[in-house]
């Protein structure tokens, strides 16, 4: 997305924080003073975010002048300097929480992201995040999932089929479902249906299922059904998935596994501003 | 804030989620079936933003029918139904992850936030939350965070004064510093202001502060502070709080403890939406 | 898109043509009086859009009664009454035209749709539209295309991989392109690209091109295409398409047949409002 | 309208368009690739639309360079360059489709509107357009038939007062309706009526209406009216008019003429965005 | 306008004073308690604004039932009550300054215009409105105008043609100007020029101004004007026009007369919301 | 509030003023002529919102030079000149209104805040505004009333605990309402109450209020009350305080005075645009 698209959504999350003015910085500091500023690691993290959050600062001070010393992509140690900025003290007071809740946010979805895809590394498996996003920050959540390292299932109901447990009781049955989204779906989605067990995995298969998203099997169900399918279409694991067994349910050979956590459930990164004024 | 304010917020949200519409949903299911659905929670958590979800569905659908089994602030159990409802199968199913994605994550907060108010069970301590919540979510978080029990610290920067380390820089001191908010504040407004050190307090207690937040103390430092304090100015303690330090630091005496992770760090609770479809 | 999303989408459009108030109507005609219109067909056309015409009055006029006389999808001939509505004379009057401005156009995509869908029926091609549409029009003039009998495209540049000659040029060839796209798409979004001969069409079949856009090639080169890919793809055809020749084109046995001019060329449909005064 | 204030418009334009974001060229090219475009003209036409065409390209490229190589009102053959542009190769595939659906349904409306004009040249009348307008492009539109050399009817219902049939009705006859309308009309509007017959056109001269619609009559009740009016109202002749007619009617000595086909069924003129990577 | 088109505008206003919520009322009242509150006159004034001033509170209280006592238009005397209510008991109180505030504006508006109004009746002259309006609010404040009495002058730049100085002097005078105008200008909309001699009138005649505004002339000049023109263009007066002055300027026979201070100057007027908490 | 977050504000403005298009100008003026402009004191008056006023010009012309000869804050006098600006023509005309309106109204509030304040020199009260605003325009006219030398009460329902007859009633009394504020306050927030009587404001001080509002008292009560509470609690006084007795209310040694006029009955200044064509 770019960053010119995202203005209008910085500036309400600056109104949310404004509300009606920083009255603290009013009323103690001059309107003309320069400062700089340094964002500073206070924790080993997967920096994600640095354009929006440089962006802040742009939107409320006109002369700003910045220096991003890292980049999106990059891990950084504690005490790592990300972004080293000159400008208004005034602008730089106001825009600090906004800046860094979107980048702390952000930067903890790309690390934890490249947890998972670090502990199945060397298999053939991609991990995925899943639309178990925040409201309105779905599609930076989202960038962040791919600055980590991991893929991006569909960002709305409109990108992709995806063919759950109520859609198959309405249709009575895997086979019926798989066949008639085949024969519906917009043209350049691929169909995925739910299955729960190798008997529904079967099914789908012979209606021509493009994916098949093995919903909270057992490892050994999983393995089953990967002999089972035989490449002939992808398959997809979710539910219950950890680090701590994500590796092994890679090591079956399935093509995805998508972790709900990886969005709703990661911590912010520490990230400081430490300023200086300009003497 | 009256639930009508937000029909624009979750309308956002619905766009976000639907795209250019749920493509699976309206290929498979036909327009006129109504179904009947269930919140059901799938581990123990304190409920907060039962009605912006259910408002999801009223939105989508203008005939649903709901009861709501819990309220918010209530304390449920695996397995445990949050809220009933009947109406369009393609509303419900179209609807359920923005409805999910709101009250895992508020509820989270609400959890983490009772679990820290029980910590300080009995001192007279208050737990406060910050400003480092998520861009568009700022009302809800901090609504969550008193459905747990704790109490909000300023929604914006124009709803208190708090003086930082670079305002103090910027005035020449902390005296100076609370002296100059005293005489130009807000009406409405208390002063407070950082200190770091003994020294600190006892400069801001002379200018007269309000309130003084102890930052990043020891404890033994936070004793003495309350202690030279003696009740002529309220104390918070910020910095470095965890479900293991929080007691100690509220038997100190101070008034209010704020913690940062209740809203940048709290987990999603764990809400599936099952349905039946009717007869 | 469920009709409650449209509501800001249609107070703009009527914003747009009230301007700061229907002078004529506010000057001539007393707020009470109620009366009856019917919209009425003044040519033969398949009718798209009579949800959005008749939400625009609704809007306007909280206690409108309405009858819908006929529904999306069916065909009406000269002089068949739409919609039947009694209610507030100056909402009907203030609301006519952006009803209408609607009803017209969707209906002329939906009936134009048709004519395509009908020139290829019994063969297996699909009519396609393409992302030719107006800005803020996509996804109704979509939904027209649906209701005359063809199929989608993608909606939005999210929603499929569609590799053009340009990509193509920038990544040193077709094989390299679709390989690259095969690995680093998204999760749902099936993989096409463009060809312009037959030797392209052999690059992307080898490289496991799962939908192949032929892109302004002659009958016979379709002919050819069609045989030299024997099922392995999808086969798209697109460019100078028109009523004339499409059936030929169908016949070649392509999977589906893209045609611009469904969007952005469709004319409207001449429907008036009639109006009776309520006595 | 001032350039800045579209900007908000083509935004939306571009949100509606990339959806969460243009996925093929994500994927495929490398972000800082320059690239040299090139709008190309593939049938003759009138251009209108360019700047906001060449806006859009600006918004998601801050550092385009870009060469108009003609202007809006320029007559265009097969082949012609329009504009010439160098910037982001992502950002100029990315604004590609919005920038030309905008400037081909554009070019489209005033090709037409030149042809009506042309074919009253030398006569009196002047070629108007109606209100009849697709939602969110009205004043797009009604720019493109100014430079197609016609003119404007009424942009909203709020710029000018027209006394159709069913407000006749309500105020019992032509006499009252354009009374009571002179009477309450705001200050700068000019007060017209509509008329079928000749018996309406003379009723509403004596009431003093200072412009006639005469509305559906065949052409020697039009010359009629003329003679009888002569030259104490303005007239204007509306519905069905073509490009068949539209000169006869001109001939008659009519003010205005106008013709909802400019908008409301205008083709899109065929435009083609080329492009050359820059070494 | 119709109300419904207002709710975006009211929900801006309550958002503006809400700001994150009524922190006093959510403290101390319980959600469910009901009361009866009393719109009341604490002056005399004529009543203008009294559905938005009701639709703020129906936005907030969705059961809210209410009667309205007396309708815009009509005058009130000091204790009058303008209507009666019955909701929510914290609805009422949120609500309150926002239903107020313009409820007061708004009559001020009415008020003030009916006194010019009583002022020049008998004689022919009606008083007019301009665009010195508050930004956001010219709709409403138009309409307070019209209620009071008085007549809208152009709403926007796009409802009327007013020729001023900066424009003749770019034309080379008046009659270039008005002859370009009356060439150029839209189909609905009449041509007024400015004039501030008598020279400069008759020019404006001969050049076929529909109406001539007199800026800034003595009682004397407009005579003199008005016996010039002798009915062939409409005459209004602006410029310096107060309640002293208003008649003496009326009674030389012109046709409007604007007053910038019906907008930009009126006084609120005096009204208090009584409440009474249901037993 | 930084000028960057008014830009929305602004275009809203521009829009309303704009309509469609500033018809008048665009039909006269060719699109490329040069002019300077000066705005123009027509009367004395304390300037506020010239950043603003500024702001919409840069808005419409994007190579706009400018020069401001004075600054908010500063007096001047009848001929002075504010601003004097270079650019297009178009812009400057079509910009005027919107631009003086929002001037004309801030100076006006800043004119007549000084007004109070000057009133009240050497006496330790300060004058406060009040919630008495017009919807959209709080923060711009908060702004003018701080340039005047006031001082701002809270500027939302948000930003200040304010308990009144309502919620007493609803506690029980002032002692319960007041100990229930101190509860549960937000943390950075005074509690203040509403008193009418002496026994009411011994009630409030008793209870722990930080601020006492005396309500509508008389001179000689309100000398009483500020003995009473002899600086225990601050003193705010509001309701039907004048130019003719704020001095003698602030003799009698309270904080603070609040004046619901300074917003909501200020008349606009008189400025005007002054222009020269560019030889």
């Amino acid at each position: 997305m770019p960053l010119a698209l995202l203005d209008d959504w910085i500036r309400a999350a600056l109104r949310e924080d404004l509300g009606t003015g920083d009255v603290t910085t009013e009323i103690l500091l001059p309107q003309d003073r320069k400062a700089r500023a340094f964002l500073v690691a206070k924790e080993p993290f997967l920096v994600a975010g640095l354009g929006v959050s440089l962006r802040v600062f742009e939107i409320l001070c006109s002369d700003l002048v910045c220096l991003s010393r890292v980049a999106d992509g990059d891990c950084v140690l504690k005490g790592s300097i990300l972004l080293e900025m000159e400008g208004s003290l005034r602008a730089l007071l106001s825009g600090e929480r906004v800046s860094l809740n979107i980048l702390q946010h952000l930067s903890g979805v790309a690390t934890l992201t490249r947890r998972f895809v670090d502990a199945v590394k060397g298999t053939g498996a991609k991990i995925l995040d899943t639309r178990k996003t925040l409201p309105g920050l779905r599609s930076l959540e989202k960038y962040a999932v791919r600055v980590g390292g991991g893929s991006n299932h569909r960002s709305s109901l409109s990108e992709g089929i995806l063919i759950k447990e109520n859609h198959i009781l309405a249709c009575g049955g895997i086979g019926n479902a798989v066949r008639r989204a085949r024969e519906g779906a917009p043209h350049c989605l691929r169909v995925e249906v739910e299955a729960t067990t190798l008997e529904e995995v079967r099914e789908a298969m012979g209606a021509g299922a493009e994916t098949i998203l093995l919903d909270n099997m057992s490892l050994e169900t999983i393995r089953s059904a990967v002999r089972l399918v035989a490449g002939s279409a992808r398959l997809e694991v979710s539910g219950g998935v950890t680090l701590e067994n994500v590796r092994a349910i890679a090591e079956t050979g399935v093509d995805w596994i998508s972790v709900g956590s990886l969005t709703h459930s990661a911590s912010g990164m520490d990230i400081s501003m430490l300023m200086r004024e300009d003497g």
